[in-house]
């Protein structure tokens, strides 16, 4: 996949481009990731890229000649371009399952406080991290990519994504790593004895308790099999 | 306002911390931000911070000892310490405000693989940017910086965050700016005729079309005034 992120502030992505699971999905050409100034498709002397807001406000606005200028020459067949918004369709990692898909796609990083509305004539779609406002698109374009990336082939371990949160619909399970016991705290038994099957209930169990709990907008979503039910059902006798 | 940041990759912090609103908050002394990395709390030779998931299973978890002891030996009376987690309450605007009225506030990174579930017992509150899975705790916690201290007194212009997304419940207006026409398309004729009444009308309007047709959710939770309500019927009555 390659990754080509149109930015003013390219400097911002070093660090991300050099750690963790970026890096290594580079190294091993799972990926390859552009960053490129959009500044560069200035044409006036001053580099200009934002001008006033038409009709008065405060803030600058992003204008949509040089970003489209930086779009055009960085855009291929392949491309899937995407605006990162606050107003974009809520971003999710079902999301990143289907972009994950794309041979390339452009990330649009806008000032957050505004950018010129014709520039969403020349993008696929607009994507919002959450509703939040940041300072501008390049965290979200870090999030996007860092989801993405992680989902590609061969970039992590398959097991590792397939128990993530929210791949299957539900919040994490509760982990433990040594020391067994800490401040008092001990690690479950259940998780210590080696019986499989018991660990898997276990863990399908607070998996189930901890959305029902903290999400159940989650819940609502999730079609249960006959075991959840089961499970479901001892989890609220237990809450009452 | 103090952030301190626990996290295992202290250089993905840097392009972040040298660009942009965080580093003019910085150098205005609004924020100090210490990035602390979790690792020079291990106590053991080979600097261990993870291990194997009791029970089995793919990808490491973050042990509670190391990060118990960077939260201690960083933490003050003013403290508020945050676990990034996909598994937290899912992060907005409006949290953003309330995070912004700390003195001091200490973001711990995880694997967002899976940390113990006991370093729980030593964090006020946990947060979650969205339902998407990240390699870590890392990119949250630039999304809740970003977002806080830009609201810190005098990062940005009072009236830059008044009009943003979110900041009074619905999506922002349509911003434009030069050039007037391009490829095509011109500035809506409203406003470019200085009339500041006209002007705040279309602006109000098409906030309230775009959360319309774009969140209906977020409309769904928004108390509409007089005006508002008049201006809502008018464009259900344009989209039939």
């Amino acid at each position: 996949m390659i990754i080509k992120i149109l930015t003013l502030f390219p400097a911002m992505f070093e660090g991300f481009l050099n750690e963790s699971i970026i890096k290594r999905a580079i190294d091993k050409g799972n990926c390859k990731i552009e960053v490129i100034d959009i500044r560069s498709y200035s044409t006036d002397k001053h580099h200009h890229v934002d001008d006033t807001p038409c009709g008065g406000g405060a803030g600058m606005v992003l204008a949509v000649d040089v970003v489209h200028r930086a779009i055009r020459e960085n855009q291929t067949k392949n491309s899937h371009i995407l605006l990162m918004s606050p107003q974009g369709k809520p971003y999710s990692q079902k999301e990143a399952y289907r972009l994950s898909e794309y041979e390339e796609l452009i990330l649009i990083c806008g000032h957050y406080e505004g950018f010129d509305e014709r520039i969403r004539e020349y993008v696929d779609e607009e994507i919002s991290i959450g509703d939040y406002v940041l300072t501008g698109g390049e965290l979200p374009s870090m999030v996007v990519c860092d989801s993405v990336v992680r989902l590609l082939n061969q970039t992590i371990k398959e097991e590792s994504h397939q128990n993530d949160s929210f791949s299957y619909g539900l919040l994490e399970y509760p982990q433990y790593t040594r020391p067994i016991v800490y401040n008092g705290e001990k690690v479950p038994e259940v998780l210590l004895n080696g019986n499989h099957k018991k660990i898997e209930e276990f863990r399908k169990k607070e998996s189930l308790r901890r959305t029902l709990l903290r999400r159940p907008d989650l819940l609502e979503k999730y079609s249960l099999s006959i075991e959840e039910e089961k499970l479901l059902k001892e989890i609220q006798e237990e809450l009452t």
